[in-house]
């Protein structure tokens, strides 16, 4: 299939740069304001040099994309709230093309997912976006094969930032603060945090989950939401003295959405370790599967989006 | 799609019963010696009481069932060795008649993968056999949308029998003949348990999933396989001491399959208990993917065989 990726960080890079293993071309990769486009395939080696390099990606203009031929639209722009934009503007230009998206974009699902439904139901392309929730954990995939109908919740840790932050404070006995400042030095958190440690992150991919479970509904403001940073070293303590660990676990049912710090076994499955994501999908005949993995980085998501691209039906 | 299921035992049962959730119709269930036929859908109900009643299934002979109209081909008869008889041939009319075969009888895919393969070349229909590696965890969907490249190898616990032996006997001190009684009492290990407890059902498991990785190339025969019927009580106490535990775990890669106890950590990923199954897929680009759940049971594979129905072409 012919790629065109919008959005040129981590996740959009590591498309361009996967897309030829997986048999794909990539003609169009486009950052905010610049893009490298051709009908033929892009010389993806060298407009990633170029983007990593600080140079602009390529000469075209980011709008030339839409008048490419090209068969799926990456959504891999950041995630904004809200309106979603301008990510909803991109997907819904590419269905009314009757073109496929296949988004790494979280807005767009949490927020206007209906819209999205009603898009695709117009346009002879689909929407896929399993690289919205989980990273490489092929969560959404799985849950579409039980069919939604015989999945009854999904809970896990979903935000890496988050569980790696409460990883280091138990095992080390260390604040808050001081394995926040740690975890930016490692670039495991961003300089501005606080969407993964506040819940939102999370929030935004159970609300995903949701929608799926439920064909629509919920919005990140349905979600009951709290984070991590009000959670004293001395909180851990106390839970190891009873077998016990603090992890950021997020819950959606058919009822909603709440995401918040619980105390859970120290042993147990929902005690990933490190910036490890997992999820327990309850199934009404099959009990309950686990799945864990690695929930962000640019190849592990690039993964989970030519996943999704492998499934799309021919246009 | 019209099911034509050939097997009543606990998963051609449990098939039947669950594939109008799914949106299926049965139009065939044959046991050994006899079939329910019906081109309008059997009454699934009536013939699952037949069945589990000790009557005859239905009135039709099972030869029937390939002159019915049918889609997919269930193929859910036990699985046998070598030549996979009667199984394989099952498969191969299905597919010279053009119609879908999904598989949850392990014998064609481990033993005869490379000429199921050439069968499907030739055919408008396809196979899949979810349902013949660990039950309702979906592996080889896993696999498949990774892209098979992509993944460098699979290992695990794939045999509930003998995992929940090991459970039991590292739990209560007790010895292998003492804990296999057990199981047989719960059900759990069958009157003859021969290929849960020397590894050959693990080893079949992992045979296809090598198959998988290589597109063929192996067979029984080609895996070194050990069971667990020597395991002394002693050796759990002493694994205990140190951490470990000992669990059958078998693994694949494009080198070959192998299928022995080992020790593992005591509450590592791969010491799973009871009768759970666990994989941990191995990936270049996206780490390691661990998927967990209930690797047998008729609703649990009947669910893997649906998913496969759900995800074949129309013809």
């Amino acid at each position: 299939m012919k790629l065109a990726i919008l959005g040129a960080g981590d996740v959009g890079r590591s498309v361009a740069d996967l897309a030829g293993e997986y048999g794909h071309d990539v003609v169009a990769l486009a950052d905010s304001s610049h893009a490298a486009v051709d009908p033929d395939g892009i010389a993806v080696e060298s407009a990633l040099e170029r983007k990593v390099g600080g140079e602009a990606v390529g000469t075209a203009d980011p709008e030339d994309v839409f008048d490419t031929d090209y068969d799926v639209l990456v959504e891999a722009t950041p995630t904004t709230l809200g309106d979603a934009e301008p990510g909803f503007s991109h997907v819904q230009r590419a269905l009314e093309a009757d073109r496929h998206a296949v988004l790494a974009n979280k807005g767009p699902v949490a927020e206007r997912y209906e819209e999205l439904r009603a898009l695709e139901a117009e346009s002879a392309g689909s929407i896929r976006f399993e690289a919205t929730v989980g990273g490489a954990i092929p969560i959404l995939s799985t849950i579409e094969d039980s069919t939604p109908e015989a999945v009854t919740a999904v809970r896990g840790v979903l935000n890496g930032t988050a569980n790696f932050i409460l990883t280091r404070m138990a095992a080390e006995g260390l604040d808050y603060e001081h394995v926040l400042a740690e975890a930016q030095d490692l670039g495991v958190a961003e300089a501005d945090p606080t969407f993964d440690v506040d819940g939102t992150d999370a929030a935004l991919k159970f609300v995903i989950l949701a929608n799926v479970l439920s064909d629509g509904g919920f919005s990140l403001e349905d979600a009951t939401v709290e984070g991590i940073q009000n959670i004293p070293g001395s909180a851990l303590d106390l839970a190891a003295e009873d077998g016990r660990t603090i992890r950021l676990i997020g819950e959606a049912t058919r009822d909603g959405v709440r995401v918040g710090p619980r105390l859970v076994p120290e042993n147990g499955a929902l005690a990933v370790t490190g910036t490890r994501n997992i999820v327990q999908i309850e199934t009404r005949h099959a009990g309950s599967l686990h799945t864990s993995g690695r929930g962000a980085g640019g190849p592990e998501t690039a993964t989970a989006v030519l996943s999704d691209v492998g499934r799309l039906p021919p246009l």
